[in-house]
């Protein structure tokens, strides 16, 4: 039983670590504990697992289908002139090319912050042939989780400023799917989110970070 | 053949469709094919396959492998005094409870508008126990994909407003982990997404959507 009770203390370290004092929290006494694990399938992209739990709200044990990705980069470029650039990419499973924030996945799951920030400038270069001008700097937005339901696949938000193209262009690998890459200007993006052209959770996620930032406007000009 | 003329086809048509006339699409030409597709797992809540696809940027055949999953409604509440309704659920992938809008699965893949808006309604009453007042509108605001590498996932986004408490609470069913209900005011949304609180796809995305349409400010105050 002492691995249940370490268990349930890391969760209540981290409920109380996230608990911003606003709201009752009685979450933290609560246990989460995963019984059994059993994996269903799994390949270089993604592992599916049926876990037996029990949560705080649910003693009960129940089974939960869980699809574990590795983490990702979500990286939001603004050129010296304010531009955001954007990148067009192939989507296989919703069959379509859709406007996009560069991004990619970490592979080593255990990264530190400075290996994460490291990705996400070799994405940014990689996906959009822009850099980090020599005074620009990339900063951290935080994270998001894109379907928590289902998967723990989470992304982590940079903003990258002022960017600069690279002297040598994009460096896409084979599997990228990037048809185009443009820099928009800060209403041309709110009218893209606002007409649903824009419409993945990355984008759509640094963007509303970003506006509470007070980094970017989202307000329609009057 | 006829069958992948036809399929090209309809691809082209909704690129055609979806294009604003702002960039240089190519893509309106292009062939999206998918040519086997083996089934590697399934259960009630998703469907992993490996598909052989071809897409325009990539004639040569190349294997995808996806997780099927039902839509879902994403509901923004406003009250009558303009807060916000969300919800503190527990998220089993994530072993965490955060604060989201309301939402939840359509089980019927073809549902008509219609249909969907009645699952934005019925979710809203039974997550919150919020309806929508005598007067109050439920105004689509589009959708958006999860995270469209791996999934076909979408959410269609939706604003009630003014919604008010119904007469008999929330009708939360058994599978649900939703531990809290609380309206919040817009600065406090803006804080929240600006502090991390706030890390649901979902969330963002409508946030978003709602700060580009005008209909949610989420710039700071100064």
């Amino acid at each position: 039983m002492l691995g249940v009770h370490a268990f349930a203390a890391a969760n209540a370290y981290r409920f109380a670590a996230e608990h911003t004092g606003h709201y009752n929290c009685w979450m933290k006494s609560g246990n989460w504990k995963t019984i059994s694990s059993e994996r269903r399938f799994f390949d270089h992209n993604l592992e599916v697992v049926t876990d037996r739990v029990q949560t705080p709200s649910h003693p009960n044990p129940r089974d939960w289908t869980i699809v574990h990705r590795k983490p990702a980069v979500v990286i939001a470029p603004i050129t010296q002139d304010g531009k955001i650039v954007l990148v067009r990419q192939e989507r296989i499973p919703i069959e379509q090319a859709i406007w996009e924030m560069p991004s990619g996945q970490i592979d080593d799951r255990n990264s530190d912050p400075d290996n994460v920030k490291d990705v996400a400038l070799r994405e940014l270069r990689e996906e959009t042939g822009y850099e980090l001008s020599p005074d620009g700097e990339l900063i951290s937005l935080g994270y998001f989780f894109s379907s928590p339901g289902f998967t723990d696949e989470r992304g982590h938000f940079f903003l990258a400023r002022p960017v600069q193209p690279c002297a040598d262009g994009p460096a896409r690998e084979d599997g990228e799917s990037i048809l185009d890459c443009c820099g928009f200007g800060s209403n041309e993006i709110r009218r893209m989110i606002a007409e649903n052209e824009i419409r993945d959770a990355n984008t759509l996620g640094i963007c509303a970070t970003l506006a509470a930032r007070g980094l970017l406007s989202l307000a329609p000009r009057l």
